[in-house]
Order: C-alpha cells, then sequence, then structure tokens
C-alpha cells in the first residue's frame, strides 16, 4: 500500500497536556482511503484534518453500516512512540466488517496505516504520566442511496486525539449499574462487533445509571437476563474464591484486546483463568459468603477499572472494601509498564511507530 | 416555528418518470433545523440541496445516534398533493428520538417541515400510475466527541426523492427467507425505533436470503427464535382460518403505520383480526391443513407486498398457490385510492399539502 503524504500548511498549537481530557482535541491529520466496488480500497493518504463532505443521503446516516477501532500511541521515557497490539485491531476490524457486510482491509494495511499517521503527528502525542494518543480508526457507508443494502463506497479513516490520565488521582474504583430493563446485544446480534447500533443502543441505560449515582453499564444477556455480559466501553473480570473469572465469549460480548492481554497474564503468573458464564446470582452468593474478591473492567480507555460497587435491583455489593484488589493493581502495572517502556515487552506486545 | 425559505439558483433537470427506481434521485431542496443543548430547535431552514460538512470525529459516524422515518406524498388526478398520516410519523419519531436520547420535536413542527418541503419541491412529485414522492427526515447527532454519551447537538434534515412504482408490473408475490440464525433485534433493545443499528444488523441475513434467491427477510423474535416478527422493511400480516393475524406489538418490532392502516380497515370490513404470538409451528401447521389462506408485508414503500413463498430451514411454504390473495388485492386498493383520491377518505388519513 502506497500512502500518499500532505502535510498541513496551518499547523494548530498543541494543547496543555494537563487539560487533555477525552476525545474533544484533534491533530493536524487523518489518515483517510476510499472503497468503490469493482476497484476495491484504494487512494490511501494522510491529509490535513478537515471536515468530510458527503451527501445527507449517504447510507451511514440512515442505516447505521459503520464501524470503528480505538488504540493509543505512548512515548517512552525513551522518546519512542509505541502502539500495543495494533494487529489485534486490524482483525477485529475485519470480524466488524465481516457482520457488517463491510469490504475487509488487509491487515498490514491496516497497521500500516495507523503508523503512518501517527508518525506523521508524533509530536503530538503527549508525555505526561498517564496521557497517550488515542486512535480511532472507522469506516462509514457513502452510498447516497435510500434502499437497504450493503453500500458500494466506503470511507476508512484514522483521526488522532491526545488524550488525559483516565484517572487523574490515581486508579479509582467505580460504581457499576447492572442493567435489568434494556439490553444491548443478543445471540445473533452484532454485540461482538464494534459498531454503532451498539452504542446507540446504550446510551438510555447509561443516562439511567449516571442519574443514580453509578459511572457505567453492566449489560446481562439478552436472552436469559442473568448472566454477566460486558460494561459497553469494557470487559470485566471477577477474581472468585482465588480464582480469576470473565464471561466466556458468545457472540454478543465485544472480544476485547485488553480482555485478552489480561487472561494471558495471569495465566502466565499462575492464577486460574475461567471464561464461562457467569450469572447475577453466583455473584451474589459469592459476595455473601466472601468469595468475590475483587471485580474490574478492562479496556483500552482505562486499562483497568477497578470496581469497587455493583447495584443489581435492590442489591449493592461492595468489592474489595470499596478499595483497589492486589490483582487489578498488578495488572495495571504491569500492562502500563509495557505500554510505557519500563517494563520488559516479552510477549511481543510492542510495535514501534518508527 | 417560523421556516425560512432559500431557493436554489441552479434547479435541476426533473427526472423521466419512467425510470425513477428508488432512492437514487433528489430533489432542488431540504429542509434543516439545527439542535443545541440550551437553545432547543433553531434555525429551521428550507435551502437547496447539498452536501453536508460535518467532523470526522462527529458522534453520527462512531456510535449510531441516528433515527429516520419514512413517508411520501402523492399527486392525485386533481392535481392536489397529499400527505397519508404524516402525524403519525411525527408521535414515532419522538418514540424512536426518546429510546436514543434524541431531543424531541414538537409534533406539529414536524408536519409543518414536511408540508413546507414538499411544497417547496412540489412540481418534483410524479404523476405515473404507482410513482410517489418518498420523503425521508432523519436526525444525527453532530457533536465532534469521541466520549461515549448523548450528543448535545443535532440536526434534523428532510431529504426528498422521486420514487418509481414498487412493482413496476403489478403487484407481484414475493418470497421471504425466515432468519433463523441472525437477529434483528430483541425486548429491551430498540427493535421499535427507527434507528440505523436495526438495519446495519440485517443486511448479513438480506445477503444470504438474496443469494437464496429471497426477496426479503423475515426475523423471528430473539429470545425464542420461534415467533414471527417483522420483514425489517415491512410488517407481516396473515390470513389463517379466515381471520387476519400480525405479530403484536412487543417493544421489537416497527410500530408500522400501514400496519396499523390495515388493522383498522380490516376491522371497519367486518374481519376478526387478532394481534398476538405468532409461531413458525402455528404456520407449518396452518399451511398443512390448509388454512394458512394468505400472507402478505405491509409498509410505506408497496403498501401491500402479497408473499408467495415463505421458507424456513427445509420447509417452504406456498401461500395461496403463489397468487395474490382477495384480501391482499382489496387492501392495496382501498390505500392507494385514498393515498391518490379517487377513493374517500372517511377517516380523515389525508393531509394536503397546500
Amino acid at each position: 500500500m502506497e500512502i500518499k503524504i500532505e502535510r498541513t500548511k496551518n499547523p494548530k498549537a498543541k494543547p496543555d497536556q494537563k487539560n487533555l481530557g477525552f476525545g474533544h482535541i484533534f491533530t493536524d491529520h487523518m489518515f483517510v482511503m476510499n472503497y468503490t466496488e469493482g476497484k476495491g480500497w484504494h487512494d490511501a493518504r494522510v491529509v490535513p484534518f478537515e471536515n468530510l463532505s458527503l451527501s445527507p443521503a449517504a447510507m451511514v446516516f440512515h442505516y447505521g453500516q459503520e464501524m470503528f477501532e480505538g488504540l493509543k500511541a505512548y512515548k517512552g521515557e525513551d522518546g519512542r512512540a509505541r502502539l500495543f497490539r495494533p494487529e489485534m485491531n486490524a482483525k477485529r476490524t475485519n470480524a466488524s466488517n465481516e457482520r457488517l457486510c463491510i469490504p475487509k482491509i488487509p491487515e498490514e494495511d491496516f497497521v500500516e496505516a495507523v503508523r503512518t499517521v501517527v508518525s506523521v503527528d508524533k509530536d503530538w502525542i503527549p508525555t505526561e504520566k498517564g496521557t497517550s494518543l488515542y486512535i480511532r480508526p472507522f469506516i462509514i457507508a457513502t452510498d447516497a442511496f435510500l434502499g437497504v443494502a450493503p453500500s458500494k463506497t466506503y470511507m476508512f479513516i484514522i483521526i488522532l486525539s491526545p488524550s488525559g490520565a483516565y484517572y487523574e488521582s490515581g486508579l479509582a474504583p467505580v460504581g457499576i449499574w447492572i442493567e435489568d430493563e434494556y439490553v444491548r446485544a443478543v445471540r445473533g446480534g452484532m454485540g461482538f462487533a464494534k459498531t454503532g447500533g451498539n452504542y446507540a443502543a446504550s446510551l438510555i441505560a447509561q443516562v439511567k445509571a449516571h442519574d443514580d449515582g453509578y459511572s457505567q453499564v453492566l449489560w446481562l444477556d439478552g436472552v436469559e437476563r442473568k448472566y454477566i455480559e460486558e460494561v459497553g466501553a469494557m470487559n470485566i473480570f471477577f477474581k472468585i474464591d482465588g480464582k480469576i473469572v470473565t464471561p466466556m465469549l458468545n457472540g454478543s460480548i465485544l472480544p476485547g484486546i485488553t480482555r485478552n492481554s489480561v487472561i494471558t497474564l495471569c495465566k502466565e503468573w499462575g492464577y486460574e483463568v475461567e471464561e464461562r458464564k457467569v450469572s447475577v446470582d453466583e455473584l451474589l452468593e459469592a459476595q455473601k459468603s466472601g468469595k468475590l474478591e475483587e471485580c474490574f473492567g478492562t479496556g483500552t480507555a482505562a486499562v483497568i477499572s477497578p470496581v469497587g460497587k455493583l447495584r443489581y435491583k435492590d442489591d449493592v455489593m461492595v468489592i474489595s472494601g470499596g478499595e483497589i484488589g492486589p490483582v487489578s493493581a498488578r495488572i495495571y502495572d504491569e500492562i502500563t509498564g509495557i505500554q510505557g517502556g519500563t517494563k520488559e515487552d516479552k510477549l511481543g506486545w510492542i510495535t514501534f511507530v518508527d
């Protein structure tokens, strides 16, 4: 894949690294590639960050044929820019694309596109502790056609957003709302894909949870509404009676890359790891008998998000006394250490940008 | 609501009415209105049809916070332009908006917006038999922000597309594929809302059905996968042993406006109408015993779409000998007659554009 590079003539001022927040600030450039039926993916290019001009009939506005990914670039103390397992995002992109009838992208082209645009904007990678450059690859259907059918044209775009530390004052446990009314995804649906519709479906429960003082929603399965699935922006793990337990991938759960990394590390450290069905009843029982030792979410944004409180209907489970558990803390230190270059990358998870 | 009108200086040539197809051709103008948190809906306007300019970070591209409606304008033999029950689209817009955390639009403003933009482009309403002006109102989330949360800004847009006769050579029965692997929507999800994610989820099964020679997919419920739901672009009706039967609205089925009109007419004509659960097994039984007398889909696009063949796994049910049934034909004639002004509008379903 040949990538043309057109640099901006009007570079923006870099933001204050102490007040980056998340997802509001964008860098000087973006990657764009088009797909046309019969021609395939073409015209890979890095161009100045700018608005998209699309017909109001473009299919993405009507039928949600869209997918996205999320990963980060980190600048280590050695000044080198690192990506964490970008080949996993490339693989998941094609799994999402297949479900959504979007044409696949060669995995090596996906990774090359990410590396190239990050390299052009590498001065935008923040260096303050906990900060990173959030990378958002996404694909949208662009046919100006109102029939319900897969589009014949698409755009693959990568935008970059310098992001602040997720926990500005250290790892803070969150309260999670186990949702018993609304459903995010179901067997046979598109829960395993990273696509707009799954997130659109989740907003109403998130608003309800926030109003009640909980920061995120934990979804139950759509069929029996008794098995734990995921947190929408994170996968979920439990430490029950010494074992690490997480819901198995069943088609309605996102196959998280951090999830995969956590399972790998825990096994390496000698923990028994179970990927299986986990019911709310099992959690309530485990908590009553003192066996629910830790609970944490895993995702690109926070890496590890300790859960101090789980609410289900009238039950509120307080976990680890509302504090961070030792396994959560150890995983966080290990993964962020590998990402920042202060811990050895034994498993080959790092791709250098240059 | 005050609507500013800016007319195009470059009107396009009108298309050949014999070759309109569906959803490819757009008129000279569109309606646009913006929403800003704290300010509400504002700046209602009719402007020349043109591309939208949006940040690549606009939420609609990432989290699918979008909804749409569909209705038609018809020009009667008397030359007057008519809308069919637009107040029902206004009501359903707000039901969709509520599920998707999109701010509501006053129903009278919705109808006024439709009337105004259709009135500006009334010369685009085709007059050949079976043709109409398809009206597509839609709302998209426009915040340039990558956090998962309801957007604080939106655009409400209406575009217009002259459309050909759905059945160019008269009402033709279609073959329908009852899908037993993929699921469109589930209880607790957003199936009752007209939003992109539901359609994105449906594409893969539609491709599979087309490859097998079937024109549309009939969805089963996501929990037990045994009850009939809807056809994605249509609701479904059966005539079983003299009674008109259709799946009840259960939260995962779109509350079709044509569906509602068909129920109303059939009751008025003295049919017993049942809105209830309908299982695939019941259909197979009814067909074996000769009691499955008719099957038809209902929707804005086709009004009535007779179903000649229903496939479920290895069973293929041929209905009405693959021909159009008398109830299907009677409903089609009645509704298209009211829409075209050749039948009396006893129920007050027509809104004149001028």
